[in-house]
């Protein structure tokens, strides 16, 4: 049995909180909240604490908190030689504190406080200064998820970079999307089984072998009509850029 | 028992071809393709035509070639005062030749041909010159899919506009990701989960609140630590340019 203690209330906190207290294996030892009224109905009152010196000893403390209060987080707790990790995609395992063992246990997935996750599909990034405190992170990952991978701060920093354009950024193509079609008094509804298959899509194909659309196509009269119909200049830039970037990829 | 001819051997075609011989009271009365050896094993070879000299009378015509192709084909038919059709989003009704009925009859969906498309889940969207023709489209749309919408042909040269950045630009930030991992040796894998699921939320979020990441929380250091990572000059005027546009949209 390992004994875990999260310390944060964010949306990666809550999900990890909620996925621990189910996860064999794992006793919930404690959690860590500035204002641990937002974890009503999340976890078991008597587990919280907003305070660093009634934290008790745990196999793994979880730091899920903003990238910017990692370290002082670390710095903040009151014992030294355990083992500390955060989950931050942006953030070195050197940020921590040095006097605790390091480590880092990154949910590589978009968490919103309205939405479940299914943990055990999300793949858990991780890294330990050491091989025995790797192990440990790897069994409190097995007992969550089916996908672990061991990854460096270095990938990781890359990986989240990668995380931005694939994640964020599309998003933020639907929300053009959107509002294209407002514009129009056309429901967004009607883009989301073309955005479900765009996604559904690169499981099989590579997104390079998936990409459809008059750019790729070297359309240019559909490229030109659209730039056109396009007169928020925003979205006349961001079409003009990505036309380009995909002819630059696609040849 | 609408009778229903396809001129056309391409994605859209071919995708329109499977689901119109599988459906209730529609009867695929012919096809017509330049290159008939593309539909080996999609249709009876006894249905294929290659010359529109040989096109028998039929209730609808949907022409399903290239945007381009679109107006000359509908010039090439021999007969006159038929309903015909075309499939494309970005071409007005009017391109089509006058001598026949006209309307449009659009699958808003990416087609690859490598993947099946479930017709029923796709949004079709219709147009007709007259009440009667349009309830022909209906009855043939009614036998293919469960989302139906009257759409002008203004409103359809936007959605097609929309569909560029929901579809064609949202695959190309995971070719652009795919990239990222691949300099960094990660697998491309390690992202299709978070993909799933940003495509996921906005059936059930707007867009516009499911927006996580550096740039809609401001966050500066963030954003400069990646563009500093990204020495790649495509990869970082599209990482700044979509950064400006998030917090553009989102103040």
């Amino acid at each position: 049995m390992l004994n875990v203690t999260v310390i944060g209330s964010g949306n990666v906190a809550t999900h990890l909180i909620t996925a621990l207290s189910r996860a064999a294996g794992i006793n919930l030892k404690q959690v860590m909240a500035r204002r641990p009224e937002v974890l009503n109905g999340i976890t078991d009152e008597s587990l919280i604490v907003s305070n660093p010196a009634y934290l008790q000893d745990a196999d793994i403390y979880i730091i899920a908190v903003s990238d910017n209060a990692v370290a002082n987080v670390s710095v903040s707790l009151p014992f030294t030689g355990r083992l500390v990790v955060h989950t931050s995609g942006a953030t070195p395992m050197q940020s921590l504190d040095s006097k605790n063992r390091r480590g880092v246990f990154y949910p590589l997935q978009t968490f919103s406080k309205s939405r479940n996750i299914d943990f055990s599909r999300v793949p858990l990034c991780l890294e330990a200064e050491d091989a025995q405190d790797y192990a440990l992170l790897e069994q409190l990952a097995g007992t969550l998820s089916h996908t672990i991978h061991n990854v460096s701060s270095q990938q990781r920093k890359s990986l989240h970079v990668a995380a931005v354009f694939a994640c964020n950024f599309s998003n933020h193509m639907y929300t053009l999307g959107s509002i294209i079609c407002k514009d129009e008094n056309l429901p967004f509804d009607i883009l989301k089984p073309l955005i479900q298959e765009t996604a559904a899509k690169i499981q099989e194909l590579t997104p390079v072998q998936a990409q459809t659309g008059p750019a790729v196509r070297h359309d240019d009269k559909t490229v030109n009509s659209h730039l056109d119909y396009l007169t928020n200049d925003n979205l006349k830039a961001v079409y003009t850029l990505l036309t380009q970037s995909i002819q630059h990829i696609h040849g």
